[in-house]
This record gives C-alpha cells, structure tokens and sequence, in this order.
C-alpha cells in the first residue's frame, strides 16, 4: 500500500486528466489513410523518379524540388527550400563499370564510395591488382611511393557464413513489453549506426586512407562484410568539405567478389582489372536545403504555435534511399495529404520539415534547430523555441509503428497512451521510456523540445536496406506505411488542437 | 501376430544378415577427412580458379582438366577426359555492362543468359527502352516489324515481399523422421527444377521469345522473380546446338533493377539505356567431356567389378558454381583422395566421373550410362552393366549429409542402416525410401543400376545459390562438405569391399 501511495504522489497531474481525442476526426483519418493513400505514389516520386538523394546531389534536389511543388499542389503553404548554412560539395556517379579480366573475365559487383573520384583518363583502367598486407604501420614501408597509378585492395581475412535467420522480422510481443517497462535512465545521445566494415581497427583504416590518398593509386577496392548475397553496404569515402582534396576512385565490391580477387592473389594467380569510373562533384552551390511547408493554424492565440512533424530526404547513393528515408518522408507527406483531404483547421500551424545532410550528422535538423529555436552549445533560447509544441520524427524504415519512444520524457506517457488507444489494433501501442538515436528527433531533444521517434517494426532494415544498394522502393511495404501515416496524422492533429503545449522535460545545460 | 508374420515373409533374407562394417578403417577415414582435409582446397580451384563451368565452355574445360591431373597427382589410375558425344557450342560472356542513363545514371545489375548473342557493333549500344505489353498473342501487332535494334522488356505485373524465412535451414528431427516413414511408390521421374521465372505462361514466354529471335532487337532486358536483395536467378536463353541461329543479346536483370524500369516507363518516363555486351561461342569442339578416373582393385575375382561415385562438375555460368555443383565434385574428389592418402586396397575398382552437360539435362551421365551400361530407350544390357555395383551421387548443395534416398530400393534399407550407424552421431541417419530427381543417380537407376543421392541439408541452396549470380565459394560450409566427403569415402569402401554386389531393383522396361 505504501509503495502505491509513493508512486501515486509522483504522477504529475496531467497525467490524471483523461487526454482528449477527437474520435470523430481518428475515424475520417483512418478511413482517408486507408481507403485514398498515395504513400507509395509519393514514395515513388521521391525513389524511383528522383534517383539517389545524397545530400547537395542532383538527386537529392529533384527530390526536394518535387516534394515543394507538391505540398503546394496539396495546398500547404509557405512550402520553400529553406537553406541551413554551408554544407559542401554534392557528388554523383556517372559511370561504373568494373571487371576482372584474368585470369578470366567477370564483372564486379562494384559501387563507388560517395564523395570519391573516377579512374584516370579517358580511356579504360586496367592493370594488374597490388594485395596490400598491412598489420601495422610498420607494414606501410613496402608500399610507400609505389602504388601512383595501380589497383590496390586491402588483405582482410574473413569468411562468410550462411543465414539461418531471417532478413526480415517485426517486434515480438514480449520484446515490445520489455520495452515498455523499461526504467527511467540518464539521457544519453545514442552513437549513430556504423556504416563502414569493422575489419580493420577504425584508427589503422583512418591511417591506410591516408597513406593510399597520399600515394594516389588509380582504384580501391573496398570491402565491407556486412553485405552478402549481392546486398553491398556503402558509404562515404572522401570528403564532401568545400576545399577538401579529390581522393582516388574508391569502389565497394560485394563480399563474394572481394573474397573471390583476394583468394586467387593469395594464391599466387595473376588477377587483373578493368575499370571505368566516372564522378562529378558539384561546387556552385555549397549550400544545402531543408524542404519546409505548413497548414496554417486557425485558433487566433494558438496559431502562432507550431507542432512539427518530419524525416530526412538525403540518401545514400547506392540505391534510392528507400527505407533510409523516402519511407519516413512519405509517411510525413502521406500525412499532411490526410490532413488536407480532410480540410482540418487546426488550431496550432502544421508544419513539416524533410531535412538534408542527416546522414551525415543531423546537419539539417540541427541547423534549423540552432537557426530558429536555440544553440544546444550555449542553450540562449530564441523566440520561436516558446512556440513548438512537439517534433514527431520517422527514420527507421519501412516498418508500420508499434509505440513511440519516450525519450526519458515520462509526462507525456498518459497523453500518448490515450492518442494510440485508437490504434492499439492496429499494432501500435507501446511507450518506452528509452531513448532512440541516429536521427533528427535528437536535435530538437539537445534544446529541451520535445522530439520523438516512433517505434517501428524492423522488417529488412538492418539486414538488406539501411545504406546498402537494395534501399530500393521494392522493399517498402505499403500496408506498413499506410498504418504509419494514419497514425503521424493522428498524432500531429491531436497535439495541434491540445490546449496546452507538449510537456517539456528540463532544459539541458549548455 | 499374423500381420508380423506377413511382415516377416516379405523381408528379404540379405536384411536378416547382419551387415558387416569395418569399423578401424572407418575411424580411419574419419580421422583423415577430419584433420587433413583438402576439401575447400579442391572446392577452390573448381571454382574461384576455374571460373564458371557450362559445359563446353573454356572455364570447364579449365576445372577438367585441373580434376585429371589431380586425380593423377593423388594416385589414381585412367584419369582421363571421355567424351559422350556431341553437345554442341560451347559459350561465355566476354564483356557486360549495363546502365541506365535517363531519367538519371544507375549501373544496372545485369548477366547475360547463357548463349545469347551480344550487343551488335563495337560501340557503346545506348537508346530508349520500348517496353512490351503483352497479355496474348493478338499483343504482337503493334511491335512486329518494330523491334529490330531496339532495346526492349516485357512488362510483367510483380511485386516483391520481404523475407521472414531464414534464408538457409537444415532438416529438422520432425522432418527426418516424416522422410522415413514414407512408403513405397512407383517410380515417377522427378521433374527438374524450373530455372526460368514463371511470371508468364511457359507456352508465351516461348512464343514471344520467337516473336523477339524473329525481330532482333538489339538488346532483352529479362526478369526473373525468385532473386531478390542483389540475388539473381540465371539460365540459359539461346540454344547451344551446332546450328542454331544465334539469339539477340539478353541479359538477367536484378528484380529491383528490372521493376524499377519498368515503374519509370510506366509513368510516362523516357528511360534510356547504355550497355555492351559482349559474349562469343565456341564451335571448334563440338563433343563434351566427363572427366573419369580410378582406384583399381585387388581382389582377383571382384576387381573387375565397379563402385561409382559422381556429381557434376559443370555449372551455370553467373558465379562459379560453388554449390551446384563444385561442393558434390569436391567431396568425391576428397572422399577419393581419403581413401588413397589410407592406401585402401580395394577388393572392387572405385571409379569417379564428373560429369557435364548436366544442367542441360543430365546428359554427361546419361550418355556415358548409354555407353558403357545400356541405353535405357532399349534395355539391351552391355557387358560392363553386370559388373557393376553401386552409383553414388551428390549434387544438393554444399550441407552435409543427413542419409540417402533409397529410390524405391527397400533392399539396401538394412545395407545403408548398417553404413550410416557410424555417422549417427554426425547428423546422418535418415533412409527414406523415397526417390528424389533432377540429378544423374537418375541415369544409373533407369537402367536398373543402384543409384543414390545423399539426403543434404539445403543450407541457401534454393534461395540463394541454385543457378545464381551467388553461387560462390563463399557460400560453402567447410565443416558440412567435410562430413559429406568422410561419409562417402565409408559407403564407396563398404560397397567395394562387401561379397555381394548392391542388391538391385526389377530391371525397367524399355
């Protein structure tokens, strides 16, 4: 009993008010979601249409340009490119194609490192491959000065296993129960996923690019052995900083292939390569551009209020960004579609955001966070960091959502708790107190705004398409993305017509 | 008690005599195969060194060639090449590239079909693809006479899904145990797997491909919806005979390549398209060869008799072969290589034969069973079809053994029990009397040979490797093919060793 009476005591009162949901508008959301969704046509424009979406690329501001265009056709309002500061160069491929040509002929699965250079020359590369052996630094000495022009690849002793798990799976009932009683804990930011392969110590692959960026080989061949089964991971190689050197060409080769070129080198066979690759790198405007619109509010004292909701349009480059993040972009735009079919008034502005530069640090949230809210670094808090109520953010695939995570915000759990009650049969009705990281709820979070990521079943994400070449619009799943939409909608509606802002939990120290 | 005596009636004498198992030379054979195994060693050179092996082609002929020497190299005696006959042209691809050029460049994931003709000229081919819509034959009006140089693909309504099964699996207890207790059945030759997508009807799948080897476009771009996640499904799609007409370039796209195409064209996209394709037949050698050798035996009045063991050597042509069926050829060359490094001195001659033209419809086996045995359209025995005891064959991939399929022969039940009970407790122990299809036991047992194939975990063998561009020495597993080798080199030394020769079915009728 007294434990109770404890536990009673620290209930913060909003909590005890039963949180209000327009059951009426759920129902019409629903019905819209469901009946009339366009996620995957969107989803189409923003993958298949636009190509790939790296940040500052050609792709990425078809796809910007598009979605601009569309929000107006909705009839969003002030729906511009808003740019967030300097960024760097964009990039792009323009021609890949690599082969092994002895001791027989075979293309490679090869795709080149964002922001890495082409093969020299116009005509095409070929030559024999140099195999690195480098245990240490001490190993650099027989190489240095002597791979200007060649085809080098790094020794990595590793083998692949077949997979007696599946690619794909969703939130089991005891995981997500797990979750929702997990305790309270000091906020920590999570690391971002690692998309680079771990086979060789980050440090001494810091230290081997440098030395191969010094000596100016012709090609690398690259590895990264989370990918198999013609699924290749990959990533940056070079940098994207406006005065930043052009490394050498730098391809991705699929696991099989990579292993195939080095078993037959280490076994003394003469293996030779050729290559055309091309890449261009865009420096007329370093800039890069969040893509913002809004459904204006109508109620006279909230309408200067804004609830947030939205997703990274950047990419990768190796497909279209699919999953990582035309999936959570869609859903966003899917939502705002909702909203405006069913000409909603809200009392607070809808405002959505599809950010740039997240894959490579958050840059676009966290620009716009410091450029309109607050400087986590000196926490000196603007005017508009009074007027947002919450930021509702997707970025973990295709998968329908099952919660929301809390993000060590515990006043809101009642208030979330009563706006999924209406889709609890649709799967989703699991709060977490956890924190999630890795994308732009977190910007928001460093200024004390309350940000959240839902919860979403993991389908292939980890396993074929999070920054791989299979985040192809192929791997989206509708039915899962229409939940999802229905349930943004839902949310974003009730928190623009709630009488009061979002909770806050304490404001972070600078 | 009557229903056992019935039983009892029916049992032939040979399963009441305990078999005998030499139980030192087993242990024997187990220490070698397990300590010193040259197995993925083998496996190595039939593959990453060899390179693709379609029969006739350059890459079988080296892997051939490489087998005989090493079968001499081991000790055996005969290793030879023997030719079956005539197969026709042999086939490989000399160049392939690929890519989509509008509405944005994208390297597409591209094979040639095994003996199809290349791009035409020495120039980059590159234009518009005009994509087929056809639900019948009254569909071909509008592109007859309009296709000739053109770049074209059929539309074909698909969608893919994602994996919540494992992508490789073993045989559970469950399964083993449903396996044996089957009954026995009559003989029905199992049908081959089907190598071809069946996105539309086999009967207009071949009228349009004579609709298109009429029209001659310059280049086919083909689908097939088994592959996913970079995973691509491979045969053939020109005809290897000595005077057939060569066929238009065609290649097998990635699903998510192909249905991306077709998603643009469909909305009203201009897609374009470069791509060399280079491939080059081989007329010069028309017969095709298995490879053959021996271990001769000793015992003066059984030493013309012969054990058989065998699997394919020859492969599709969009990886190397690894599973289907380099792993077969490497555990017979190994079980082989187990039994001379023992200096077994066998009473029977064991002889193994890898054979080719397998894909093409089991015709290495088939002819040399035609040969040396009988030909099964006439059942005329030859002399050497009563001297011989036992076929024993592998071909499902690279997981170990879990028993044999007994091919409705309920006579070897109490043999093969006696055989398997050492391996036990390695994971094989099923009998089923069950028979399984689509490799070359087949040839032996249709004309009234004792012919097997082992029961083998699947491991990825129908979802990722079977006729893939993923069929790679990487994915073998050491330890399974290790198993496989040491249980073959017992039941080869059992069957040469044992008085009598494998009890055999009714002979067939012709």
């Amino acid at each position: 009993m007294r434990k109770f009476l404890i536990a009673f005591c620290f209930i913060p009162l909003a909590s005890l008010a039963q949180e209000k949901v327009d059951l009426d508008m759920i129902g019409k959301i629903k019905k819209e979601g469901t009946d009339n969704s366009h996620v995957m046509e969107i989803a189409f424009h923003l993958t298949d249409v636009s190509g790939p979406r790296l940040t500052a690329s050609p792709g990425f501001m078809r796809a910007a340009n598009w979605a601009k265009d569309e929000f107006t056709k909705m009839g969003l309002v002030n729906a511009q490119l808003e740019p967030w500061g300097e960024f760097g160069k964009g990039w792009q491929q323009e021609h890949c194609y690599v082969a092994m040509t002895a001791p027989y002929y075979q293309p490679l699965l090869a795709i080149p490192r964002a922001w890495t250079g082409g093969t020299p020359g116009k005509k095409m590369l070929s030559g024999e491959i140099v195999l690195l052996k480098i245990k240490d630094t001490l190993d650099f000495a027989p190489y240095t000065g002597k791979l200007k022009g060649k085809i080098v690849m790094i020794w990595t002793p590793t083998t692949l296993k077949p997979s007696f798990e599946a690619d794909a799976g969703r939130f089991t009932d005891s995981a997500l129960e797990k979750m929702a009683a997990a305790e309270p804990k000091p906020q920590v930011e999570s690391r971002r996923r690692q998309q680079t392969g771990n086979w060789v110590p980050v440090e001494m692959q810091r230290r081997i690019n440098q030395l191969l960026n010094k000596e100016k080989p012709a090609l690398i061949l690259s590895f990264n052995p989370n990918g198999n089964d013609g699924t290749v991971f990959v990533g940056g190689g070079g940098s994207y900083a406006k005065d930043a050197e052009e490394v050498p060409a730098n391809v991705m080769l699929s696991s099989d292939d990579y292993l195939r070129l080095q078993r037959l080198i280490g076994n003394g066979q003469k293996v030779e390569i050729e290559a055309d690759v091309k890449t261009s790198f865009y420096k007329d405007d370093l800039k890069a551009y969040n893509v913002l619109a809004e459904i204006p509010g109508t109620d006279p004292t909230l309408k200067s209020e804004v609830v947030m909701m939205g997703g990274h349009l950047d990419s990768w480059h190796a497909a279209t960004g699919a999953t990582d993040n035309a999936a959570g972009c869609a859903v966003m735009m899917e939502a705002v579609r909702i909203l405006k079919a069913l000409n909603v008034q809200p009392r607070r502005t809808i405002r959505i955001a599809l950010w740039s530069g997240e894959e490579e640090g958050l840059f676009g949230s966290r620009n716009y966070v410091k450029n309109h809210f607050a400087d986590p670094a000196k926490m000196e808090l603007m005017p508009e960091h009074s007027t947002i109520s919450a930021y509702y953010n997707l970025d973990n695939g295709s998968g329908k959502i099952r919660g929301v995570y809390l993000q060590q915000n515990q006043q809101v759990r009642p208030i979330f708790n009563s706006w999924l009650a209406p889709f609890n049969d649709m799967g989703a009705k699991t709060l977490t107190i956890d924190n999630t990281g890795g994308t732009d709820h977190l910007s928001f979070d460093a200024v004390g705004i309350p940000g959240f990521q839902f919860i979403q079943d993991k389908l292939e994400y980890d396993t074929r398409t999070h920054h791989t070449n299979m985040d192809t619009y192929d791997h989206l799943v509708a039915d899962d993305l229409k939940q999802a939409a229905i349930i943004v909608a839902s949310f974003v509606y009730n928190t623009a017509q709630r009488d009061a802002k979002i909770p806050r939990k304490e404001l972070p120290k600078p």
